[in-house]
């Protein structure tokens, strides 16, 4: 959901970077991020009504994304389906209402995908837009301020489950193509909406679809609302991702779970055992201790490095934002490189024997974990799911089992942003916002955005509406209100500029 | 619950081990634990009508026991608190029927404990009977064959949980004084009987109860059934016990739960790093490594080590029962010295992060885990406690916070068992089973048991009725109704026998 790094331009437009940028060498842009045009063309008198139109309806804006919210549509626990279906009906409802033609809930194996789609302006560009509507877990859910499912506005912000991630970012699409439609009578260029129900639990489906309807979903350029900004006040699109294998474990021990005082001592411990195990994942340079597991990273450039410690960033703010009294990231490379630029291995859960309330004396027959490896350029999924499930049955003592698991995988996605659709997305950010707009890296992953680049061979352009502190996958989730609507009138821009190619 | 070695005589009778037996240097029993007493005596016909009158009433027994363990009276969850006060008062009812005088239900800060006396005769010896109505709670729940609440019996075995840890060996003493009174019509000695609801939580507050109520309990002997048997046909009494320390800690990284890609490869993450705590803890040799922890531990003799090694207990047999690939035990000491005299450190739980179905990709705030560690004579609870908590802060890296809790505490025990009335349960198990009883070590914990031998100066009787494959503390957890029927009529043999001294 959020931005990491801008190796692009800097948000102050100081350090004239072309020339530190990875794919600057390879291809010169031919248009200028930096923003020069003036603020005449940014402020346009000829998108007022557009944008006029926009800010009048704020009202309707929000009370319609509190109706998608209040859906709870977790794609990951199964008594949710019946609100991934109703969230399914209500997202193509809208669609048809924006004017979309052939809007159909599409089943899957598991959720549904909506699609719709409008090709009424011919000679125009073609857009493939994609977003999901299935969210996080919400648990724990005694760690909201107000309910997850329940969209509650709080200085400035609008805080629930989805706000950024992704619904709130879906609707600003939704909302920008109404504003077109009810200004303009028509859509300026061709269009292909595309919104799926199991992002959050790694697009198990979509690929398969996508795959089955290649020629259907032939567009000039994918558009992703998914990722975030740099920073307050910074209008960022991405052009890097990370990408994410997904993992369990489960250790059996004993057959059955034993009684810690008549057989503590001789039996094996799978909650110990698991947890001597992923000890021996890490260095003590915090490095992932995988062989091979690095092999495949791109190096960093000195020029590429620079430019990324250049960044208006500061870690002070990264680190009051965390909150940890200290930080422990892979050694050699600052954090604003270990966030963009370095694959990771982080535990995401752990469960086994007694967690409930008081004592419990127990040795439990199993013990679980969730883990993921994050990965960049140029590691690749298939082969780094080998390295580490290989190493991990090697260090497995042969007193316990193992069952070894794959969610789902994920490949790293970088883009050379040289397409004239760039410039117009940048200047479409900043007429949005008012404010100069940024390239930026995301440390999180959106695997369709890989794997569509790679097939299709178009560009993909992030336009992220989200916060660094925005509580993505955490409880308190909220959305600025500022960006929420900021995003309406950019994305509105956006494609009427396509439009005007 | 469940015995792990008998260095007092072994089940064949073959080795004369007096002289091997720790205590046995000390002071010369005045009584042949050998059981050298012919069958005339063991099966006496004085005693037939009490046998006779026990077994004629077996439904009614069971009957009874199963309305006892109907109720789920777990003492670690508070939603059962309402349970637990219909337990105690069940408790008290059977007390009363059972002729005892002053039947009381005592409230403490936590569960009620039921206490009940008969000081009828007098010049006879005083007896303080303890045991708990409390169990362990049921999770996980789908593992039980039949439910953990309805008693059910199967191929000889009574399944339920409390079964045989504790309500089943609690209600063989109330059916003996049942039959006692019902045959003889009245007790042969002066019986104190306590009855605890808190013994799966470390007995919180039965301690201050004693401590003000010394008078009041003032006995000859304590006895306790809460033990097992060394294995099937073979009747025991426990000599020794493990001392038992339970801790949580709880490690707090970020402020809140943060998305893994997004911040993943420069924070803390307390799962980890909990992870990497515990890995600390067990050197390779599987001896716990932290400094201090062995110091005070007594050496076996060479003498005992042989005895020990020597008893009818087969290996094979155990880690069949386990189930587990292989065992995993402190190096240098063998499987049965494991159990019964070394300390351990056990993890008993851990949780921490996304724990449900399918992928979250977090990195949780907090990192949870339950351990334990058993301790052997001299180890010193206090001290203990102190070294862990020493060890483990020095260890935790400066990046979290960590939160140390001690549940309970209690020092090991170990009794030197010549006393006549030694003699007495000695003699009335054999009476009961038909079998040669035998004295064992137990692995598991009684803090109850220590305090009350530290405090009141006099000998402890632990006779146990479950076997070691019975599932204390697990799904399935059963008792033999061989042993249960043996239980009474041995039980009510040994009142007998003490009044006859």
């Amino acid at each position: 959901m959020f931005p990491r790094c801008n190796v692009g331009r800097d948000a102050s437009g100081a350090t004239p970077a072309s020339n530190l940028f990875p794919y600057a060498s390879r291809q010169i842009p031919r248009y200028d991020f930096a923003g020069r045009s003036d603020e005449s063309t940014i402020f346009g008198r000829d998108q007022m009504n557009l944008t006029e139109y926009i800010d009048s309806k704020r009202d309707e804006h929000l009370n319609e994304l509190y109706e998608f919210l209040r859906i709870p549509s977790v794609s990951a626990q199964s008594e949710h389906k019946p609100d991934i279906e109703r969230a399914a009906q209500w997202v193509a409802g809208k669609l048809r209402a924006a004017g979309l033609d052939n809007v159909e809930i599409l089943p899957t194996k598991m959720h549904p995908l909506v699609y719709g789609e409008s090709l009424r302006a011919p000679g125009k560009p073609t857009i493939l837009f994609y977003g999901h509507y299935d969210v996080q877990p919400a648990e724990p859910l005694n760690l909201w301020t107000s309910p997850a499912f329940e969209p509650t506005v709080r200085d400035g912000n609008l805080f629930a489950r989805g706000s950024a991630d992704d619904k709130g970012q879906v609707h600003i699409h939704m909302r920008a193509l109404d504003a077109i439609m009810k200004t303009a009578g028509k859509l300026p260029i061709n269009l292909k909406v595309m919104i799926e129900g199991e992002e959050e639990v790694g697009s198990v489906s979509l690929w398969d679809f996508v795959k089955a309807n290649k020629a259907r979903l032939k567009a000039d350029a994918l558009v992703v609302s998914d990722t975030g900004m740099l920073a307050k006040g910074v209008p960022s699109i991405t052009y890097a991702l990370r990408g994410l294998n997904y993992y369990e474990i489960e250790i059996t021990g004993p057959a059955q779970d034993l009684h810690s005082g008549i057989f503590g001592g001789a039996v094996p411990n799978p909650i110990t055992i698991l947890c001597e195990l992923f000890a021996k994942l890490h260095d003590r340079n915090n490095r992932v201790a995988i062989p091979g597991f690095y092999d495949d990273v791109e190096k960093l450039s000195a020029a590429e490095r620079k430019a990324l410690n250049s960044l208006p960033w500061k870690a002070g703010d990264f680190k009051k934002n965390v909150g940890a009294p200290g930080l422990s990231g892979e050694k050699g490379f600052s954090i604003i490189e270990q966030l963009g630029a370095r694959p990771t291995l982080e535990m995401n859960g752990i469960w086994g024997g007694y967690t409930g309330e008081g004592a419990k004396t127990v040795i439990p027959s199993k013990a679980y974990a969730k883990f993921s490896t994050r990965l960049v350029p140029h590691q690749d999924a298939d082969k780094i799911t080998r390295l580490v499930e290989k190493h991990i049955r090697k260090q497995l003592p042969k007193t316990v089992k193992m069952k070894f698991t794959v969610h789902s995988q994920g490949n790293p996605w970088a883009a050379p942003y040289t397409h004239p659709f760039f410039e117009v997305a940048h200047n479409a950010l900043q007429k949005g916002f008012g404010k100069r707009a940024v390239f930026i890296r995301e440390g999180g992953s959106i695997p369709f955005v890989t794997q569509m680049h790679d097939t299709f061979k178009v560009p993909c352009i992030l336009l992220g509406f989200g916060l660094p502190d925005e509580n993505a996958h955490a409880p308190d989730e909220h959305i600025s209100l500022e960006n929420y609507f900021g995003g309406i009138r950019a994305v509105a821009q956006f494609y009427e500029g396509l439009g005007r190619l």
